[in-house]
């Protein structure tokens, strides 16, 4: 069994961002030479996101809406996680929607996706240095 | 390490509808002789789901109606995806809450479940040809 | 490849209750005597969770409100699933929110985390026994 390990840095300029990583996780896995197996990619951060789902701009907008009505940044007194000096209580929740991680099928030194198939890092507290995990196993 | 990949095709005839597909990933699971591993099970579209829950007829239609609390399909024009051309941007956020993939444990040749865990094929725009993908790998 | 399989049981005195399980998952680990592969931990039961999150007991707080409100308890006539006789319909609802299983990396012998990344088993139907499946493979 072959395993291999690599980060993705970002630092989003916006608070609440979606980036299509899946060109760099196909990268990735061709550094690592395995051709059937698992590849885990998740947030190494509990405030952000890796989930799979469309890339169309209007799609995203509907997400950034969505998410704030379900978990509302304001008023940040409603939330204790924010009597710590924090103001991101509700990115915790939003993250939980969204999932901290995937898990995809290597077959034939492919990423096995479905037609419309996108890895996504979902960023909802942004503006800092945050990464992502790609660790491969299989042969 | 071994490994074995198989679909499994739906044509739901409803637009939301979920079946239980436990049977069938035990069935792939004898196919691939793995004893020991973990088995990836995962929607190949971004409009449906594949997660574990309970075998509850009354527990689904709860499901459905609190799906559509959370993210309803109407009014259509509430969704910027749906600039598009498209009606189904609520199924996109529906996957989301139910999730794209689930990982199982592989125990003595057996899905390693509790005792009421079952999987479920989610579907959130049906009436058209989808698939999910089955990946064991293992020993 | 090496796979390694233990449970951990839990019998919470309340209905709902967070409870870290990042310590005892890393001493399993060290049992697998794995050094790379992937760790997948994940609920038995379909009304309880494992996630990674803040161990910060106002977010803690928050999440048991906001799934409140997202999944409410009463009225229980409200639920389907609660005409069998059961009053849990909402543990299965808060539970799909939080997610059933999380796999993590692991990597030179330990899991491979964030900073601020800790593993959470989440009740949302407690006063009985439950149990999380900790299934390690790799090499």
């Amino acid at each position: 069994m072959k395993s291999y390990r690599e980060e993705i840095w970002f630092n989003c300029k916006k608070r609440i961002d979606f980036i299509c990583i899946t060109e760099q996780v196909g990268e990735i896995l061709k550094k690592s030479e395995i051709k059937e197996g698992l590849c885990l990619v998740n947030s190494m951060h509990i405030s952000s996101s890796v989930f799979i789902n469309d890339n169309e701009s209007g799609l995203h907008k509907d997400f950034e809406k969505w998410l704030e009505k379900l978990a509302p940044y304001e008023p940040i007194s409603q939330y204790r996680h924010n009597d710590t000096g924090e103001d991101n209580a509700d990115s915790h929740l939003k993250r939980t929607i969204m999932g901290r991680e995937v898990v995809v099928a290597i077959t034939k030194g492919e990423l096995d996706f479905g037609l419309w198939e996108e890895i996504f890092y979902g960023e909802f507290d942004g503006l800092r240095k945050k990464r992502v995990l790609v660790k491969i196993i299989g042969e």
